[in-house]
């Protein structure tokens, strides 16, 4: 039988050895242990990226143990947490919403436990790297077969901190939507998602006109692909993760539009 | 025995989950693959940097299957391909010369199929991401040991869209060469390989004028190595991969020179 | 029983293919190796930097095999070696102090060899990649159990070249330091080790003034986590590898002070 895995993202980047120290850390505890790294690209501190990413990607994930590292808040008193999604999944991290949209997917949480103070952890515990010294060897000890209520205090999951995420709305024909996540070519996903699209206006070869928060309305295609836009056209199309996106074909349309996160994207149906 | 290896390459970047879920897919389908990432920092849809790294790390990599996806004509009408090679490696991404240079390598492709619509492809199949839906998951199928027949239309490998690289030559005994690949130092690989850079009239230790398109003519030297050069000094060297370089020692030739994949350097040794 | 562990750390970087050919080159020596890459984001050619990591991360990486390439003189007449500690851990790389904070800290060097020649280095051996072509199939075979003086030919360690790490003193109740690593955040670690903080003067909650070389006193506060301080405050913690270190909560201390490694750092205790 394979080993379970540890699904792992974190907002460390590559530069440095945080990612590389928790690594070492699993491996220490269970040598078994296979480490799937999500991304350890989300922004710093940006804790909506990491919860989006990781409910973008949760079905496309085999089972295992979530390890989640985006924790502005290290040190102080937000919960670091280990829980048991209903669809027998686990998660560990910071409880500041950043589990909350995957674990919702997940079926929701049916055990939760603090483990702030947890047996598993690495002692002496650091204030400012709860990642190697919690997080890791706990998801580590889980993977290996641990039983969640030996990694900490158990709590009742309706405590747990959730995002909420914005939704579109259409409003004199005009969607009015959010961009959620900008990747590193500069595509913008929106909060308007999978069927949404069609019911909110849109069809494959349809025009539109896209006007960013503060910016002038730009003409704008709903594809199904870059290809079937010509290079530099501003294209509006549903992006691998069944939600609505402004790309430009060969460029970057967060610098094109101006956008970034939590901005307003108006879109006009032609 | 040891399971067989996926060698993942892309121009996909680790900022975002990209490569993580690709990751997610291949244990998802086949849990005890062992994957190799070869890089995923491939310029953007940069078709030629992908095949040049592919063919240039070939011989030093383990048999088994490589998964290749820098493809900016995804969702239109390019092939996506599986390929077995004359050396019993395969070859699985899509079918826009990014395998070509690899795959000649390793003999030539003896058997092709159209995996496009492929019965080990995720369903359902986005239009952006083939790397998730077709390829990472076909190429996982393929190293667990299915057949290639199974994984899609055989078709004739004449059909292979093949890339072509440019080649230096001597004229007035001035080198003109191509820059093919600039590395993240700056470092420029020139389209002059092992035997012809003596042939063409470089000895270690010899001097010699190098002159970047629409630049001035910057004297250099052809050493061993970079620490036979000094600090800030113009250098050219056979590199790793034996093709002809142009580097300065702690520093960018590429800045230094101004030069970029596809430019022209001349080179007339002293 | 798990397979030995080749511990990885370069300045290679990602955007290229050095960091995977090795990998690639590790699995066709010993393909039951497991590969921990610790970090491959070192500065080019920054061997301290290097050294520190590697010193830091010791105590928390399984036992294995250190394959670290931060190699500025490669192809020069440096030593490439491999070493065995006190404490049974293997080192590979060049001898030019990357290793010897970390084998300092494994107990000392028991037995060295020199494999400039090593029978087990790929051939031809290029002149600019040593990684690839000695230090990865030398700790590939150290890993898969192969004994050390197989390797190269042994030498007297006490030959080794070592780093010598500055210490920061205390004049007229003034701590006089030096940066010794910035982190991508900006964080910037001193030579002030664990007890020697409160030794020095600093309590948590304790306020300092931080003087960078050439720059301007500034206010900063002694605290225990990052949470502990106001967004844009100046802070000084003990941070996660036991040194006291200066940062900017949410934001860079190496920005705002302008520091950089090597930089003198004073810090005046109220």
């Amino acid at each position: 039988m394979p080993h379970p895995v540890v699904l792992f993202l974190s907002d460390y980047g590559l530069s440095d050895d945080f990612v590389g120290v928790c690594h070492g850390v699993i491996a220490g505890v269970y040598p078994e242990a296979r480490v799937i790294d999500l991304t350890h690209g989300v922004p710093r501190g940006d804790v909506l990226a990491g919860a989006l990413i990781l409910g973008s990607t949760l079905p496309y994930l085999p089972a295992g143990v979530v390890l989640a590292v985006v924790d502005p808040g290290v040190g102080g008193d937000r919960r670091a947490v280990a829980l048991r999604a209903e669809d027998g999944r686990m998660f560990v991290g910071p409880d500041n919403g950043l589990l909350s949209l995957a674990y919702a997917i997940a079926g929701g949480v049916v055990e939760a436990v603090d483990i702030g103070r947890s047996p598993f952890a690495l002692q002496p515990v650091s204030a400012t790297f709860h990642g190697r010294d919690i997080f890791a060897p706990v998801a580590a000890r889980l993977a290996s077969g641990a039983p969640l209520t030996d990694a900490g205090e158990p709590f009742d999951p309706a405590g747990l901190v959730a995002l909420e995420l914005p939704r579109a709305r259409v409003s004199d024909g005009v969607i009015v939507a959010q961009a959620l996540y900008v990747d590193a070519f500069g595509n913008v996903q929106l909060d308007v998602e999978g069927d949404e699209i069609t019911r909110f206006g849109l069809a494959v070869g349809q025009d539109a006109e896209v006007t960013a928060a503060g910016g002038r309305p730009t003409p704008a295609r709903y594809v199904r692909a870059f290809a079937d836009a010509g290079p530099d056209e501003l294209l509006l199309y549903e992006d691998s993760y069944a939600r609505l996106a402004v790309a430009v074909n060969q460029g970057s349309a967060a610098s094109r539009l101006g956008l970034a996160v939590g901005d307003q994207v108006r879109i006009r149906p032609a």
